[in-house]
Order: structure tokens, then C-alpha cells, then sequence
């Protein structure tokens, strides 16, 4: 028979067994030996090739494991696969598009950038050091869900010195990102559930709930807040709200609004209030803004938090604080879910936290975004009222609002062969939303202090042609 | 009016403006000054305190941006706020049920362990030190929602070379875990898809797949692998299977089911498999096993791995190839989306595949998991047939029927009295399935070498009262 044709070379780099495993597979493939035929004796086919009976064993082995032959005990070995194995048809090889890499762009005010040029490297490497150590063995196995205590213990230090928020930190949950603590909450919700979000606002969250089968209404927002008149007519059940720090204007929300808003949480079980604390780091005039979650008796908000800017964004790590009524449902339905976030990062941000380093840097990036901020408003000065700056003194971007009578589409053109990128509000805010002139989100903060004037300068002269 | 008679401590540590604001704070909240009452001018209230007219702008400025008083155009200062204001109700304080915490545990055999003996740390950490590095500010911004080009390069060349798999790097998808991955898959389908999910199986992506809304349906195991009846009974749209080491039991899919699996999913647009190729690395016998990915010519795989079990678990960071169709919906429709994985993880991840340890790490736990696979098999072998290890030469658990008796009750009972965590197969299982006799998954790669035979004595004696 064909098998006992084989020709194995003992000079070649390849195994024995293997060129013997290789041998018969084809001859199954290709149908020389066909369904049901009992192969030799691993004894005789050792004889036959002069290999030890172990090689043969080997790759009857690798082919029963595979599942070309079958074992019968005291019989033998068959083969059980069918022929023409490898000819399930070829498509056409598909043309697979690239990963979108950006073009050439000069300057890139995308408000979702940092300054990285002081980050505390040196700092950031001892901690690794520190925590990547034989000593941690434990580190490497599974964590907490909803992160390590360490972290959770640190940021619930963090919130309550920085914040007011007094949290017990088992209620955290540890994420890598708001988009993953978002739809963890979600997947607790039942699909009927109505969202309200801020317009213009957050509106990658709009994306995301809507993504999720979710509906979400566009809620106005005026001089106090979030419209409490919008809440009251479209009936949302959770509303998505940045009030100490508006996204994109910076507007606070005032008393009052805050007020009415706990109160509408408080008339029903099914009502709550997602509070984005974003960016509340960066404020440059009198003290931060206490957050609702500091005035939330009744447990109706859910705070969301993140390192993305007042740390690095590349770090994804954001935490929520759930009310007690949402962390019994996390934890009992979610049972399926590991962090996130991986152990070593979370336990160098506690540290980065407990040691003093987080706050040195938050005070640090404060100064330097504050002179940032002031320059920017500075260089746009002389060309008040025509292109005017709006907003409040805080965050990492200002809103250029433009009065000579060019349109968005116009100004982004002419952008776009300047190889400058800035953000129309119209990005951020639903379709509804009315602008009496073209605005644009301009984030400062990732460009370098000594190209800032070069950079702001590329914008005037795209607003003032 | 009362404003006037507020006593400034110049004495104390805190800011004058902060007193006066705190001050005219409490007198809105307790009412004593009402809604619309008009504050004293800056310069009289200054002159009045003796402080500089800046402490009162900072104050004043405070209050406005909280919201408790407002700005009339050259009229003055009023107060916005209603009172009543940090009355709203108090709830009870809520308990908050703490994080489980595992209570003495002697020795715990999840199949999620690992070894963490010998875990590279201090290449981990040199790696670690180069990528925190002040030339490597652009790690610190947000990356590609994909994950790194650098990593996904790295994860091509290494599926290519351990496991045959030809991808172009941009069909890869890096994210913090399995379940994350499987989130963003299920985000994209219609809720009317169906999933089979081989039984005994990864119940947990079960619990996953019905928790998102999605039926799952539990197709059986038979010694071929899947049932290619039960699919064809129960119509899935997406089959979730483990073909190259099946959970629990190891079983290989052979080569005629996985052809019948892929002419399964070619007969129409909307069929899918999803291959976890799951602790593949880890075979003690012949060669590895080819994942079907490699057979796939018409791009109807799913190919999951993770380097849980290959690396570490904590360091949560797993990938998925995807379909040309699947890729191009990702990225049309998860635009919200950033990545999940800190980049300066993903590109210690790249170099440590890049420069060898990935590999070389992973010949050394082979050896180390094949030589305790070997002696449990060994500690096991003297109490055949009562007590029968099942499956292949593979993975980091054994399987273990007990055929004297026993309860699966009874000895989960023993279990927990000498504090022993060992793992039912009912756990993995759907109601359905039937076992003439209990077994359990008991993992061994996480319990030391030296406390090895401690530990599985402790088995024995419950297995064998």
C-alpha cells in the first residue's frame, strides 16, 4: 500500500514524526487514502521505515488529534476524515481598508488633548518598579471586578478631598474608560429606558446610548443649566449632565437648577441623574464647583469620573459611584464580568495617588493650562466682537464664536488647507440645536507652550480673511 | 442689613474671600437674605469690611459661578436662590453590602489560575522602563481605537508563527478582556440573532450573550467536537466552540466536523463562527492543534485570543480577527469607541513579543504546566477506576469524574470544610446536560510545585472517603 512508499529524510531539520504526520495527512487530503481504510501496524510501519516505534506512535497521535484517523482498541487505526478537506472554496481575497492614520495636519486643537510635556515620567517609572516586583506575585491573577480595593480606597481619598464627596469605596466601580462604565450601566437597563443628554453636549454618549438601542432626547440648555422646562416635556428617566463644568460653554449649573433637578430624581424610583464631573480639575478663578453628587441625600446620582485629563488619556481609567440600588444589580447580574483595567496600572495610580504625586501634578497642569488659557484669550483680544471667546474660565478649550459672516463650512475649508483641525459646535450638538454664528471647540491644551501664538495665530487668520 | 455684620478672622488659615462667600452663602441657604434681595456694591461692602475690593470680587464671583446670586448690568448683585436649598429630604443612611472577600481558602483549583513563579519580571519591567520614557510623549494621548499599530503587528506575526494564521494586522482588535470583545461584537448585530454555545462549554460568555438580550442555545459535545445535528436543529446565527482544546474536557474538533462547521457558516451571509482558540499554547503531546481560522477561505471566523492564560490574566489584554464584513461595520458603527488597553501596556506587550520573551516564556510554562499536568495525572493513577481523570494532554486543569457514589452535593460539602475550591462541571454546564457521574475541573497551573502534592491529596481524600 502507498503508506509503506513514504520517504523519510533523517538529514533534514524537520522531525521524523512529523514528516511522517505530514506524509499521510496529504494522502488523506487528497484522497489516496480514502474513508475507512486501516492503516498499517504502528509495529510494522516502524519495521518498514527503520524508525523507532515511537516516531510512528507520535504522529498517529498528532493525526488522531487532529482527527484524521480514529483508534479502534485492538484493531487498529482508520481513517475517519473524508477527502477533499482543503477544498472549501476560496473567495476572492478581499481588499481589507487600512486603519484610518491622519494626514498632514500642522496643529490639532481637538479638545480632547493634553499637555504632555510635563508629565512626571520619572515618577510614573519608579512606581512600575515598585509594583512589578517578585514580590507581587499575587498581582498577576484575576482582581476585584470592580477594582482592586487599593485603587478604589485612593480615589474615594481623592473625591473627598477634591470633590466633597464623602463615598463609601465599595460603591466604585474601576473602568477603562467612561464608555465601559457606560455601557456596564446600560446592560443593567431595560431597553424602554429614556435618556436626556445635554445639547450641545457630550455627544459621543448620545452615539452611544442611541448604539445601544437606547433613546436619547437632546435637552436645552440655557443660562442655569440643563432646561428643567425640556426635562419636565420629554420625560427622560436618566439625564446626562456635566454641571460643574458644561461640555462644551463651561456653564455651572446654578443652585437652583441643581436643586430642581434632585428634586425631579426624587419623585421616582426609576429617575437618575449621570453626573459627568469633567474636567472639574481645571478651574481658574475662585474655588472648584461642588459637584450634585455632594448634595445627593436620596442616592439618585451616578458620578462619573476620569483620569483621561487630569492624568493622561492613553491610561484608560475612569470610575463611576453607583447608588446602592445600582450596585446591587451590578453585582448581581454582572456576574460574568472581570476588570477592566489591568492590576499593575491600578495599583501604580493608588500609589501615584496615596503618595502625593497625583496632586502635585493636578496643581502643576493648573498653572500651566491657566497661562495657556489667558494667552489664548489674549492673542483673540483685538479681534472682540467679531470673533469672540464664550464661556467661563475653565477647562482645556475655549469656544470661538464668529461674527464677520463666514460660514462653519467656509471656515473649516479653509481650515483643512491649513492643515489646522478645530472642532464645529455643530459636531457636539444634535441637529435641532441653533447657532446664530459658526462656533468652534478650540482645545489648547495639547499644543506646546512655545507654538501656542504660531498655532492661535494659523486660526485668527482662517476667522479674520 | 444683615450682610454688614459678618466677622472676617484674619487670624485663621482661611482665605478672607472664602469666609465672606461662605458667609453670604449660609444667609441665602437659611434664608435670611431672600430671593431678589439686592447685595451691597463691591466698594461699599470692602470699605465696610476693611478688605480689599478683590476679596469681595472673588467672593462674589464664586457665587455667581455656584449660582446663588446673579449679575444685573450695571444695576448690582442680587440673590438667585431660593432657600431651602440643602434641605432636600434625607434618606436613611444605606448599608452597603461590602466586596466579597474570599474566606480561608487552603487551596483554590480554578481553571483561571496560572503559575506566577516564574513570571518574567524583570524583563516585564525593563520593557516597562523603556516605554516610560520622556521620547515617548505622543503614548500619553489617545491611540488607535483598534489598539496600537505597534501591538497588532506583534499579535499578527505571533498568531502567523505559533498558530498559522495569515491576517493582515488591521483585521485585529485589541481590547481589555474577552467580554469586552464580545460586548463591542454583540453591539453590532440585530437582537434577533441566535448563538449556540457547546455544552459543557465557556458558560460565562452564556451568561454574557443572554444578559445583552440575545437568545443562546447549548449545542452538544460529542467526541467530533460540536454537534453538527444540534446546529442544524437549533438554527443558531453565531456558534461560540473551542476547536483545538474544548472547555473542560480538551476534546480536539476533528478535521471532518470543522469542515462541516465552516460549510455551516459559508451556506449564508449571516453565519458566523467564533473561535476562542483557548489555551491552545499549552499541549503536551505532538504538535499544536491548527485553529480553524487557518482553513477559513471565506472569511467566516471570528478568531478570539488572549494572553490570560499565556501571560498573565491581570493584565487584561485580549484580541479578535474579524471579518472583512464584521471589520467594516466596527468601524462604520463603534465610533464612539476608544481602546480599552493603556497604550504603554500595549506596547510593552509589542516588544516583549518582538524581542522573544513572549516565546521564550512560553516554552518555559509548557514544560512547568506539562510537568504538573504529568504529576496529578500520577497522584491520581493508583485510584483508577473510582476516581477517573478525563481529556486530552493539554490545557491547565485536568477533569475528574468520581464513579464511587459520591454526590456531587456531598463532596462539594467536604470541599468546603477543609477548604478546598474545586469546580463542579455543572457549573459549565447548561441545566440539560446530563452526567452519569459527578466531575469536577480542577485547575492545577496556579498551585505551587512544591504544595502540589499537598493539595491534590486533599482532593483525593475528599473524593475517596
Amino acid at each position: 500500500m502507498d503508506l509503506l512508499s513514504v520517504h523519510l529524510d533523517k538529514t533534514i531539520d524537520i522531525p521524523l514524526y512529523e514528516q511522517l504526520y505530514e506524509f499521510i495527512k496529504q494522502e488523506i487530503v487528497q484522497e489516496r487514502l480514502p474513508y475507512g481504510q486501516k492503516l498499517p501496524s504502528k509495529r510494522k510501519l516502524a519495521n518498514h521505515l527503520e524508525v523507532s516505534q515511537n516516531t510512528v506512535e507520535t504522529a498517529f497521535e498528532q493525526l488522531l488529534a487532529e482527527g484524521y484517523i480514529t483508534s479502534q482498541p485492538r484493531k487498529g487505526f482508520y481513517v475517519l476524515a473524508h477527502g477533499d478537506l482543503e477544498f472549501v472554496e476560496h473567495a476572492t481575497k478581499k481588499e481589507i481598508s487600512k486603519v484610518a492614520e491622519d494626514t498632514a495636519i500642522l496643529f490639532d486643537f481637538s479638545p480632547n488633548k493634553i499637555d504632555t510635556e510635563v508629565f512626571p515620567f520619572s515618577a510614573w517609572r519608579k512606581l512600575n518598579r515598585q509594583v512589578i516586583d517578585e514580590t507581587n506575585h499575587d498581582l498577576l491573577l484575576l482582581g476585584e471586578a470592580q477594582g482592586d480595593k487599593e485603587l478604589r480606597e485612593a480615589i474615594a481619598h481623592y473625591v473627598y478631598h477634591a470633590r466633597g464627596i464623602d463615598c463609601d469605596p465599595d460603591t466604585i466601580v474601576v473602568g477603562a474608560g467612561i464608555e465601559v462604565l457606560m455601557q456596564q450601566l446600560l446592560s443593567l437597563l431595560s431597553r424602554s429606558t429614556i435618556f436626556g443628554i445635554e445639547d450641545p453636549g457630550y455627544q459621543l454618549m448620545m452615539k452611544l446610548i442611541t448604539h445601544f438601542g437606547f433613546l436619547g432626547r437632546a435637552l436645552d440648555m440655557n443660562e442655569e443649566g440643563v432646561s428643567i422646562e425640556a426635562i419636565r416635556l420629554l420625560e427622560p428617566d436618566y439625564i446626562y449632565v456635566t454641571p460643574s463644568n458644561h461640555f462644551p460653554y463651561g456653564t455651572v449649573t446654578s443652585i437652583n437648577r441643581r436643586n430642581q433637578l434632585l428634586q425631579w430624581a426624587n419623585e421616582a424610583e426609576s429617575r437618575y441623574i449621570i453626573e459627568d464631573d469633567y474636567d472639574s480639575e481645571f478651574r481658574y478663578t475662585g474655588k472648584t464647583i461642588p459637584p450634585m453628587k455632594k448634595m445627593d441625600f436620596n442616592d439618585r446620582v451616578i458620578y462619573l469620573g476620569s483620569f483621561s485629563k487630569s492624568l493622561i488619556p492613553s491610561l484608560r481609567i475612569s470610575y463611576m459611584i453607583l447608588p446602592k440600588s445600582l450596585l446591587e444589580q451590578y453585582r448581581d447580574r454582572l456576574t460574568f464580568h472581570h476588570s477592566t483595567v489591568s492590576r499593575i496600572d491600578q495599583h501604580v495610580l493608588a500609589h501615584f495617588i496615596q503618595e502625593g504625586y497625583f496632586e502635585k501634578h493636578l496643581n502643576r497642569m493648573r498653572k500651566i493650562y491657566r497661562k495657556k488659557f489667558e494667552f489664548v484669550n489674549q492673542l483673540f483680544d483685538p479681534y472682540t466682537p467679531s470673533i469672540q471667546l464664550l464661556g467661563e474660565q475653565s477647562g482645556l478649550h475655549v469656544v470661538c464664536e464668529v461674527r464677520n459672516g463666514l460660514t462653519e463650512k467656509e471656515i473649516l475649508r479653509s481650515a483643512e488647507q491649513e492643515g489646522i483641525k478645530i472642532y464645529p459646535i455643530s459636531y457636539y450638538a444634535s441637529k435641532n440645536a441653533v447657532f446664530p454664528y459658526p462656533q468652534f471647540v478650540i482645545g489648547f491644551a495639547g499644543i506646546a507652550e512655545e507654538r501656542l501664538e504660531e498655532a492661535v495665530q494659523h486660526i485668527i487668520k482662517i476667522l479674520h480673511q
